[in-house]
C-alpha cells in the first residue's frame, strides 16, 4: 500500500502554499538584517512589522506587546522563568496544571531548584483544571498562574477566562500556552484577561522554528536570551524574517478561515469517532465530550498498547502518535492521560489522531478500515499473551 | 541611480540557491516532526542527521557533540550561562574580551548579578587579545574563558589555539564564538582545543534563525531551554528541519569552496582598500594588517561621522554599517573600535564594509566612486561646522 495519511497534525503541520509564497522573497531578495538602518534592513523591518501587526490583530493585542521567539518551547521557558525571576520579590509561589507541556513543567522544575514553590493542579477525568483546587491553593505570594488554553494530547479547552480572573483577584500574573488553541478557537487576550501567552506557527500551517510571547504592557519579565537591542531589548538575536513573515501569514489565514475550518474539522472528527465506535469494541474516548478543539481525538483501545497501534498503523502508511512528539521514544505512558484519573493501562493504550484542514472523509475511511484490522490483530496477540501468562 | 549594492554581509547574507533548493522539500513534503517515530518523523530525522553530519565534518567534531539552537545569540547565551552555572562549584571566575559580541557581554552581566566575577580582557590596537593579560588574570577558580575566533566588526583573527591551551593549563573550559570564522577560515575543534563553540547559518548564505552549539563530550553545561527530549535532553523544542538542512548545506558548501572564496574575497578586499587609500585622504584602517578574515574591512574617515557616511551611501543604494546590526540605532560609538585604544572620534568615524562571494570589482568601483563624493561632501560640511564652532 503506497498510500500515506498524516494524522499527527497536532505535532506539526505542513506549510501551506499561501504561507510559503509569502516567505519566498525573504530568502534571497529581501534578505537584510531587520535591525540594520540601510534600505535592505528597512525593507526587512517593514516585512516584520506587517507580520507583527497581523499576529497582534489576530489575538487583539498591541503589536509592541509581541516578542518573537524560536518557538513555543522557548516562549514557555521565557514566560515561566522570566516572569518568576522578575517578580520574586513579590512572592515565590507558582501554580500550573499537571497536564501542561513539558516545556512548562521542566521550567517549573528549574525554578524549584532556585527556591520557588510550584503547585501542580489536578484535572478532572475530562481534562479540565479543577477550579476548586485553584481556589484552594492560590495564596498571597502566588506570583504566576500558567494554564494551557488547549491541551495538546486530548484537546480539552480550559476555562481560561475564569482562571485568569481568579489569578488576578489574588494579585497573580496569568500566562497561557495557547499553541494548540490558535487556529482552533478565537483568542482575545483582552477579553480573556491574559497577561502573557505563548503561540507558534508550525501547528497552523506555518514554519517551524518561530513563535512569539505576548507580554501585556506593564508585566515584569526578565529576558531569557540577551544580546543586541532587538525586540525592545527583551530578546536578542537577528530576527528570523522569512519565518516571522510566514508566521504572520499563517495566523492571518487561520483567523480568516477559523469558522470554516472549525466546521470542517468537526465533520471529519465526528465522522471518525462515529465510525471507530461502531466498528471497534472497548474504546474509551479521552478528554472532554464537547469543551474541546476539533482537530484532536484521543482514544484508548482496551487490551492493546498505544505504541503498538501507532507502529502498526505506520506500517500501513498512517501517521498517528501516542502523545506529544517531544516525549516520543520514552517508555513512560503519557503524563496527560495518567492525570485524567485513569489507570496506567488506559494511558498505555492511548492513541492521538489529529487532523488537518486537508484531511478527507476518504482518508478517514481508509484509516478506520486499517485500524479495525490492527486492533483485531493486536488483541488476538494480547489474548494469547494473557493466556500464556495465566498458565 | 537604481543600482543597489549590499556590503553588509558580515551582518547577514542572502540564502544561496543551492541552499534554498535543499531546504524546499522540507517545507511541504518532508514536514514531519523529527521527534515522531512514524515514517513522516523518521524522514525528517534522516534529513536532520545528514545535516548534523555535514556540520560535524566541517569542524571536525562528532555529530553528537552538536546541539541546534535558534542562532548565534542563543548559542552564546547558552554557552556562557550554561557552562558557568553547571561548573560554579569549581569556581566563579570567567574571562572574556572587551570586543566580544553583545550576546556574550550581556550574558556576563547577568552572571555578575548571580555572583560570578568576570574579567574583560583588553585588546591591542590591532584587535588582538593581550595574551599577557590573559596569563595575568587567569586563576585557579577561572572556570570559563570565552574569546571570539574572529571579530565581527574588524575581522581580526584571534590566537585561538594559544588561548585555548592557556585556559586548559589552568583548568578552565574554553568557548569560542566562531560565527564570523566559519566560511572564512578552517576551524578544527580538535586541533584548536575548543571545548564549546557557537556557529550559525545566516552569515554563510544559509537561513536566519538557526545555529548550533558544539559542546565537547564531557563538558558540563546546563540547558537554557528545557522541554521535550530533543537534542539528547539538552535543548527542548521541535527541530527546525528546513533550517537545519539549510545550515548543513551552507556549511558543506562553505567548506568545499573555502580556498576559492578566501582568495576571491582577498582580491576584492585588497582592490577596495587600495582604491580607497589612493582616492581618499585621512583614512585609518582599523584592525590587524594581516591576521584577519578577507570579507570585512573597517575604516575610519577622519572628520566625519560613520553614521553619516552609512546614511549617505544608503541614499546611493549602497548598504554598509557602522558596527554590529544588533546595536544599530544606538548613539554610542562601537565598543569594538573604542577597545582598539582609539579615541572616541575615530570610533565615531568607523564604517564597516563587508563583502560576499558575489561582490564584483565593478561593484567596488561604484562604491569607491560614490564614497569619494560622500566623504568630500561630509568633510566640507564638517569644515563649515568647525569654522562655525570656532567663532
Amino acid at each position: 500500500m503506497d498510500r500515506k495519511i498524516y494524522l499527527d497534525n497536532a505535532s506539526t503541520t505542513y506549510i501551506s502554499n499561501e504561507v510559503l509564497n509569502e516567505m519566498m522573497p525573504c530568502f534571497s531578495s529581501i534578505y537584510g538584517n531587520a535591525n540594520s538602518i540601510h534600505s535592505f534592513g528597512r525593507d526587512a523591518q517593514a516585512m516584520v512589522d506587517r507580520a507583527r501587526d497581523k499576529i497582534a490583530k489576530a489575538i487583539n493585542a498591541n503589536a509592541l506587546e509581541l516578542y518573537f521567539t524560536s518557538g513555543g518551547t522557548e516562549a514557555n521557558n521565557w514566560a515561566i522563568k522570566g516572569i518568576a525571576r522578575a517578580n520574586k520579590e513579590r512572592g515565590r509561589h507558582i501554580i500550573v496544571s499537571k497536564i501542561e507541556h513539558e516545556s512548562i513543567l521542566q521550567s517549573c522544575k528549574e525554578l524549584e531548584k532556585e527556591g520557588f514553590e510550584v503547585t501542580y493542579l489536578n484535572v478532572d477525568n475530562e481534562g479540565l483544571v479543577k477550579i476548586a483546587e485553584l481556589l484552594h491553593y492560590i495564596r498571597k505570594d502566588t506570583i504566576l498562574v500558567s494554564i494551557m488554553a488547549v491541551n495538546n494530547e486530548i484537546g480539552t479547552i480550559q476555562n481560561i477566562k475564569t482562571i485568569a480572573s481568579i489569578a488576578h483577584d489574588n494579585g497573580a500574573i496569568f500566562h497561557t500556552d495557547a499553541v494548540q488553541a490558535i487556529g482552533n478557537l478565537k483568542i482575545d487576550v483582552e477579553d480573556m484577561g491574559i497577561d502573557a501567552m505563548t503561540i507558534n506557527a508550525h501547528k497552523i500551517y506555518g514554519p517551524k522554528g518561530i513563535g512569539a510571547l505576548y507580554v501585556k504592557k506593564g508585566i515584569n519579565i526578565e529576558p531569557l536570551i540577551v544580546g543586541g537591542n532587538q525586540e525592545r531589548n527583551r530578546r536578542g538575536g537577528t530576527l528570523n524574517v522569512p519565518s516571522i513573515v510566514g508566521f504572520g501569514k499563517a495566523l492571518e489565514i487561520a483567523s480568516r478561515d477559523l469558522v470554516a475550518n472549525v466546521q470542517k474539522l468537526k465533520t471529519i472528527r465526528d465522522y471518525f469517532v462515529k465510525n471507530v465506535m461502531e466498528k471497534i469494541e472497548y474504546v474509551k474516548y479521552n478528554g472532554h465530550p464537547y469543551q474541546k478543539v476539533n482537530n484532536i481525538v484521543n482514544l484508548s483501545f482496551d487490551l492493546v498498547e498505544g505504541e503498538a497501534v501507532a507502529m502498526m498503523l505506520d506500517l500501513e502508511g498512517i501517521a498517528v502518535s501516542t502523545g506529544a512528539a517531544c516525549e516520543s521514544g520514552g517508555v513512560e505512558p503519557s503524563h496527560v492521560i495518567l492525570a485524567l484519573e485513569n489507570d496506567e493501562n488506559m494511558a498505555r493504550s492511548a492513541v492521538r489522531f489529529s487532523f488537518s484542514k486537508s484531511t478527507t472523509k476518504d482518508d478517514i475511511d481508509y484509516v478506520v478500515e486499517t485500524l479495525v484490522k490492527v486492533i483485531a490483530r493486536l488483541r488476538s496477540i494480547s489474548a494469547v499473551t494473557k493466556t500464556g501468562r495465566a498458565k
